[in-house]
């Protein structure tokens, strides 16, 4: 009977706008009020600072969210239930842990990805009775918070503040894979860093938990560090396009304070062209022409990774970076690596030729030794596929690959033995398919044509490709934004919602609460509801649909 | 000797930021400084108040674009040029007519486009005297002001603002086509006036005259006609994503001031749906399953162009938001007629029946009743192309013919004999590239994919597929933004500088001054510069490159 009465006053069934989905939830369709005068309640001895804030910050959203529901009538439709609905009086806190001191939401952050723990357990009874969340850590309870603040919908007046799937239940709700990333480009464009925090909270919103920050390349170097100030002075674009140390301290301490660590990317050998601004000697081929001949886009240039002076160089800049950044890991890069540019520099062919190396033993030895300083900070490195594939070179057991040639590349990793990120280009790379850039060539399409839905993005299988025995290898995966043709006027639209996509399938894994597989025609109503969730908090993430779909996404279907 | 200098200093050739091209124009080489207490006359008795704002804003923008020259080194490479520089006192406007009273910008705007006169001369010595602009119209002072603006860069301070191709002549700068248009689709998404309102700004820097505003849709119906209050009342998201009668005076008013006239669509028959909410008799098919049987994208629904009081309703509705605008054309659409919808609708049927028309001849009568109430007002009827080439009905010579399915159909339509608007979605549709909305479609792209770059869309040829003969019934072109993926949040992104291309390709016509053709490698220096110069006045255009090249766009080339 209920179900026809939903269908007389044309309702389509309750979606809560939840994102990523809990991997344990189960709900009812009661509509529950949240109370004007609602309290989140910290039931905790000394609670670091960074809880508070985000406890702070999780009342400015209930308060400011005002998204009706997205169905035909949107919350006038719901005014008959809210009649009868309870009230909610408050949310309590608690940690299931009673070690003390109780650590901060920044340091829990950035642990160790196997150390993290970001579980937690949530109920909201609908009898009017208090929430209650709890955690084994402060990140657990942000990450609960988060998912808090995904219940409630406005009426149209923004007066009440309700949800429509009360009572809810979520026992330990732990993501699927430790990492959970996004990567960004600040080199081939400069993003301001109030650009960057505004990424960092709508990423916190999906819960992903790694900004893999892509600092450094070719084009430029934005990073000023203190005992290399010149790389920046002279490879910035200019003096207010520099990333100080200053502002990368406030990056990452925002972003830890939001669950986020920074996996700092200084990119090695390649794509280091802007090196030879303030150290010529140390780069081969710089600026060389043709470009195509010697990189993979302009300008050329690439450490001399077979000089002494320049493999030492590299890796006290390594250190240097690390070092000011609290996490556990971080990128020496190492994806397309021209030969050409070391064949026909005269310099590196004397080098090698003094060291009686090969190329490839250079190589080695050049990465091991920016490792090696990693290593002595207690940390783990990060390459590109191409330095276990496409080079025999030795690296730390505990280096972490990220794919991104190909999806299917991931079964030559996970063979080689190494823990790995999938980044693949055909399926999590924000920037295909809008065209060419380089110039000239105006029948030129993007690269990696064509553009990555999050339909498309959404299917993809973390577990494809490689053996069940393998599964452990999968840390995680991130999509990610090469900034060619993107800087801070375009950031939120091609970044969002589309890189919730793999937020999801990395948190919430290959099945829904109810043991169905995730499937784009369930997530779309999930998706259209965090978009617009975005928007109300600032982030100008782009429409999915004419707004007639959002509301009715089973309309939209191919086959509706 | 003076190339060699220029040589060893590394500065690349000077390159004006002019878009688009004048079509007549001879500069040298020398700075020139704005005077600080630079004042620009009106040398004309009773100058039209717009024509006063203009002049304002021009002052404004000479004021805030505070552009450095985007070449390596910026405007630090200037500074002993500047030393030796002469001073600019001054710019005095002139009407070459001296016919009374002086019309505004917002009269000649909306002139028959074949009468409109956006021609205009400027002179800008070297020497220190004034400058000169002159037109036959204030129209044609306007275009000449939004040249002029586009000659001036900032130092790094902000504190001079110069130019570095003194002197400069244009001697009768008039557009090689009339029509110049961007197309927006506010039915699948609403955008609010203030949005529209700065793409009509960014319009007039690129001289772009006509907003082809597709104002509804099957998805809503949010234009407001006082006549017929219902429509939008039922047909529109909600009551606040409608434009009210005053809303669009206030944006007829406002691009006409900026000398944009407004062409707007109400589509019909087709692209209906929403008025069933409204006038359900007067739909067939609406919302039928599966959509895709009955219409392009959902949902389904076409106004029942055989039903005598739907024929009559729709005449009314398209003579009541014709009578409200300025402007001599109005659209009456046509695209995408679904047969089946037709063939199925008992009532179309019948009435087809009664009236013993076949379907042809009805779509004839139906089309004629639009038409005829536009004639009643003096304005003429656009249609897009398969009014002509899909049906065999009759159109009143001066109908004006939207090309858009193909380039290709350029031919077809000029066969016919009628004059026609460029509108190719393989050169000019914005929104292609960017994936399949419709849901549950993980593998579709775009259903016109690839993405059209600007490069792309650059090469545009207005003349091929047409005789010389045929070469008169081209009125000009636009690129058009369909807004299924697409609201506020994108609209600057997803426009910007891209729409620039079309406008250049018919103001500026097949050849630049110096008699070569237009050319991508030449152009992209003056659209980074454009494009830097929009997001200084706060339109959010993207990135075309990687700053890098935008500062060295010769070393971007495929082949550099």
């Amino acid at each position: 009977m209920r179900y026809l009465a939903f269908l007389a006053v044309g309702i389509i069934p309750a979606v809560s706008a939840l994102w990523p989905m809990p991997r344990t939830l189960t709900n009812g369709s009661d509509f529950l009020i949240l109370s004007p005068s609602f309290a989140i309640n910290v039931d905790i001895t000394k609670p670091p600072g960074d809880l508070l804030a985000a406890v702070a910050q999780t009342k400015t959203y209930l308060e400011t969210d005002k998204l009706e529901r997205l169905i035909p009538g949107r919350s006038a439709s719901d005014a008959p239930s809210l009649k009868k609905a309870g009230v909610l009086p408050s949310l309590t806190l608690s940690l299931q842990s009673k070690s003390s001191p109780v650590l901060s939401i920044a340091s829990e952050a950035v642990k160790d990805l196997h150390s993290r723990s970001e579980g937690y357990t949530l109920s909201i009874p609908a009898d009017g009775s208090p929430a209650h969340l709890s955690a084994n850590s402060t990140l657990g309870l942000f990450r609960g918070l988060t998912t808090f603040t995904q219940f409630w919908y406005s009426d149209a007046e923004g007066k009440t503040t309700y949800t429509n799937v009360a009572p809810v239940n979520i026992a330990n709700d732990v993501p699927a894979y430790p990492y959970r990333g996004l990567m960004l480009d600040t080199a081939r464009n400069f993003f301001p860093v109030a650009d960057i925090k505004r990424t960092l909270d709508a990423m916190s919103w999906v819960k992903i938990n790694t900004f893999h920050w892509h600092i450094t390349d070719a084009q430029s170097f934005p990073l000023s560090l203190p005992d290399f100030p010149e790389l920046a002075a002279q490879g910035a674009y200019s003096s207010n396009q520099i990333y100080s140390a200053a502002d990368v301290q406030d990056v990452a301490t925002y972003a830890a304070e939001r669950g986020i660590d920074i996996l700092m990317e200084i990119d090695t050998p390649g794509h280091t062209t802007a090196i030879s601004l303030s150290h010529p000697s140390f780069v081969a081929c710089p600026y060389a022409a043709p470009w195509s001949s010697f990189a993979n886009e302009p300008p050329a240039g690439q450490l001399r990774l077979a000089t002494p002076a320049a493999v030492n160089f590299t890796k006290e800049v390594i250190g240097a970076a690390a070092k000011a950044l609290p996490g556990k890991y971080f990128s020496t890069g190492g994806d397309e690596v021209n030969m050409k540019c070391y064949d026909d520099d005269a310099q590196t062919q004397a080098d090698l030729k003094a060291s009686g190396q090969t190329f490839e033993q250079a190589l080695s030895a050049f990465v091991g030794a920016t490792h090696s300083a990693l290593a002595a900070l207690g940390k783990s490195a990060v390459v590109w596929e191409e330095m276990v594939l496409d080079f025999n070179i030795t690296l730390a057991p505990d280096t972490v690959v990220m794919v991104w040639i190909s999806s299917a590349n991931a079964a030559l990793v996970a063979a080689k033995g190494f823990s790995f990120v999938h980044a693949p280009s055909d399926y999590f790379y924000l920037d295909c398919g809008a065209g060419e850039w380089i110039g000239d060539d105006p029948t030129g399409n993007s690269w990696c044509d064509p553009f990555k839905t999050w339909q498309h993005a959404y299917t993809f299988n973390p577990l494809a490709n490689i053996t069940s025995e393998q599964a452990h290898l999968v840390l995680g995966g991130q999509q990610l934004l090469w900034t060619e043709q993107s800087d801070a006027n375009n950031l939120d639209s091609i970044v969002w919602p589309r890189a919730a996509a793999s937020a999801e399938i990395f948190w919430t894994g290959a099945t829904l609460p109810d043991g169905s597989p995730l499937s784009g025609t369930e997530a779309i109503h999930r998706l259209h509801d965090l978009r617009y969730r975005m928007v109300q908090r600032g982030v100008k993430a782009i429409q999915l649909q004419p707004q007639w779909c959002a509301l009715r996404p089973d309309l939209c279907n191919i086959n509706s």
